[in-house]
């Protein structure tokens, strides 16, 4: 983080908020309430920590405009949003500074390749034929792009980020290291006993605002394209196969994978290490519990969980029912032997009868 | 994808095949033929996908040599396996350009290191000293050969691969981007409350033809090898521990594991996210379903699936009677309520008797 | 490995073992007693490998002192924990020749770096400003730290690391290739219908003799710390997100994930592929089997498994009764058609006022 020094004004003035107390304390540092130390500006996004406000050492505390507090040992600074407010701050103000700026005399940039204005490429980043780079564009240490690839503005690739040949990003997208956008995809006809390769000739597309995380792989389509839809966003180590396509404002969590084909809507949340099947479609605003295995299309709106996935409230009886399985089978071996006294033949013949 | 111009007398030339029509149409470009637009070349592999014959807009369609279709809009080329020929077209016309040519003068290449014909060695490739290397290999830019490492004729590493020292490739091996080989096993010995790291001494043969996906950790032998055997194609994210051994024309989806000493048999096939323990065999031809967590042996030419992974049809019935599990609860409970009233103290003292 | 001439005197004297039979013998290898050859040094650290003894080509076996062997054909080593003095000997005398030493020419160093003693950083190494490193250092080619990175002594990067802008790494700490540390964590505020990415200002901590397998990502906290304490160790694609803590002498398998803010004790040992939710607490020696989904806190000591993870017997007596699901379905028509037959009305009265 920079080292910065800001006066509770100027942060309010940034974020059209509205200082009670000493518009002049110096701001150095940003943390959440439960961990501000003096000098941090701080905020209450939610009741249950407003009791944080007589104690916090905090210089400055964003809170609701409407919030009827009195003034505590803080600066407040009143504010529609705090939380969204606070992040703007942390944003525009207390961004770490890069590591390396403008065009490094180690990048190797391939012929007919066409860069915006105002870029950072880093050390030892490949950049083969035929891309295009839009301005503003960050390119990490040791990152590759392969041949044709094409980059939007404001682009973010961290170090050591795969973007295969073809594959093209909008504005606004950023990629974690080690992340691989355009890897063939697992496809193979077995032709005499032996696999044989699927050449991969599609693309991997990654609209406006699409963000990869960590070691991700993506494959491209084996025709056509593999496709993420704007604002969507991957955490760490998700697998996309070839020609699945995302919705937008959609949330993958960590470790989950999703096979060919597949179609997820807009607005879906899946969390980690689910598993859809291949050439399914998930609807709209469906979640998706961690660790789902999704099997079948999902019709938009529903929410599913359990290893087989379906509607969570079904899953959840059944889990309930589960527990109860070892004290089911005494109860049935009770009933059993009840009968057996009640009516010692009836129940052997019966199952006798459907032996 | 290069821009090609071919005649449909030049595509079946290439596959033995035979035309039906205008053997001068030209071909521009490929696609399935639910995607194929004018110029393209498409294919019928499924009955079910006949009915596209009439009115696809692409210039010439790949039909069984045997297919009764009369002449559509399309010129056709006969041909015995209509879907293997349009992947040879695609694998031999469509290629796309590679990035770089040649040796690029960036690239970092140890001593003692023997360099075959025909190479292509990207922009900041490292080759540790003591490598071999066959001919026409390609090896992307940033990618990492440690010492001592062997690869055989028509290898392909796609940028940023890691092979570590000792690993040994043959011919026609494929890896794609972040992948690792050669990693060091998790193995530790405790001694005194502390885990101290067993020293990995051993290697990874990967044989002729065998395929990784992307950003795969394959841990070389702590002694011995970690061995994949030819024709083996791993999907994305999996992980292979150490002295793990894979048969031939095994295939294992996305994102499973194998634990350490666990061999897999001839002509198995994995599905994703599948986890096996360490130090079990699984026989020849056996089917693993998506997800499955195996923690016994199974014998050759068994379909195992479900978290506890067992024989396919048992687990399904069992997967059908959990999904009841609410409802014989009532059933249960509904048994008991009759029995005390037909017979109000038999139940009663059979449970008193067995608390 | 490096090819070596050791007599069983120079290696007993390394142990302080004790020789039985010729000290002069020369050892040139190692390998575990079944697979061990002419030359090679073994050893015999269970019972029921004893019965090799007899049979081994091996030069020398290292027994336990009080091993009451009559001589076999090979020399005896006798040390006080032979599995541990063979791991001592393979790690003081048989590791592999490192791939680069020295300084790199093509290593990219920032300005106001703090360069250690004894350093071996490979080709095309790209370190930021403002780093520290230690002594004894050895940074595989390729590599990334970005800026402000702190290592200990005797730190092992392995080729194609990536550690982010103000990670803090402690002694003896070792990472494979392709792990990302300190990538940003997966978090984001909805405003408006879309989501905001949360700036990630805090760093990951991996204390002294932490060790990070391959291809794993461990994210930055939001604010505050990341942290493994000392002598964790991670296996192959482990995911850690922001803020996760994690005890020391703890060990992960390959491909687990833990959510946002969970807080993992000491000693605590985790099987592959367990997913964590985030904000609970695992105490001290807990056990987590492979699989396990933990959505709760753990109390120290407790052993879990299953796809919702709870106490194993419990799991374990779950998992029996739920093979015999099939079974109970079956007593469960049985018992309903015995008591239609002995008490016609009495069933279908109490189903009917239940419905």
């Amino acid at each position: 983080m920079t080292s910065l020094r800001l006066t509770a004004a100027e942060i309010a003035r940034a974020i059209q908020g509205r200082v009670e107390g000493d518009a002049a304390v110096i701001i150095t540092g940003l943390a959440p309430i439960d961990q501000a130390r003096p000098g941090d500006l701080t905020f209450v996004a939610q009741p249950r920590y407003l009791s944080y406000l007589d104690k916090t050492p905090a210089a400055a505390v964003l809170v609701d405009a409407n919030y009827s507090a009195s003034l505590a040992n803080a600066v407040l600074i009143r504010v529609a949003n705090p939380y969204f407010a606070f992040l703007q701050i942390a944003k525009n103000f207390f961004h770490p500074a890069p590591s390396f700026i403008g065009m490094h005399p180690t990048a190797i940039i391939g012929g007919n390749v066409r860069l915006g204005e105002n870029l950072m490429i880093g050390p030892h980043v490949v950049i083969a034929p035929d891309c295009e780079i839009g301005d503003n564009v960050c390119i990490g240490a040791l990152s590759y792009l392969g041949r044709g690839v094409k980059l939007g503005h404001r682009v973010v690739l961290f170090p050591q980020v795969h973007v295969a040949h073809g594959v093209r990003l909008g504005n606004d997208v950023i990629i974690q290291s080690g992340a691989v956008i355009g890897s063939d995809g697992f496809g193979y006809v077995k032709h005499e006993g032996a696999y044989h390769k699927i050449p991969h000739l599609g693309a991997v597309v990654l609209e406006d605002g699409v963000e990869i995380g960590a070691n991700c792989t993506i494959d491209r389509g084996t025709f056509g394209e593999t496709r993420i839809r704007r604002g969507t966003k991957l955490d760490n180590l998700v697998h996309l196969a070839h020609n699945v396509e995302v919705g937008e404002h959609t949330v993958i969590a960590a470790q989950t994978g999703v096979s060919g084909s597949t179609k997820i809507g807009n607005r879906v949340t899946i969390a980690g290490n689910a598993g859809l099947v291949g050439h399914i479609e998930i609807g709209d605003d469906v979640t998706i519990g961690a660790r789902a295995g999704v099997s079948k299309s999902i019709p938009a709106g529903l929410t599913v969980w359990g290893y087989l996935a379906r509607e969570h409230t079904l899953a959840r009886r059944e889990e309930a029912a589960q527990r109860r399985l070892p004290e089911l089978l005494k109860r049935v071996r009770a009933l059993e032997k009840a009968l057996a006294q009640i009516a010692p033949e009836t129940l052997a013949k019966i199952n006798d009868s459907e032996a």
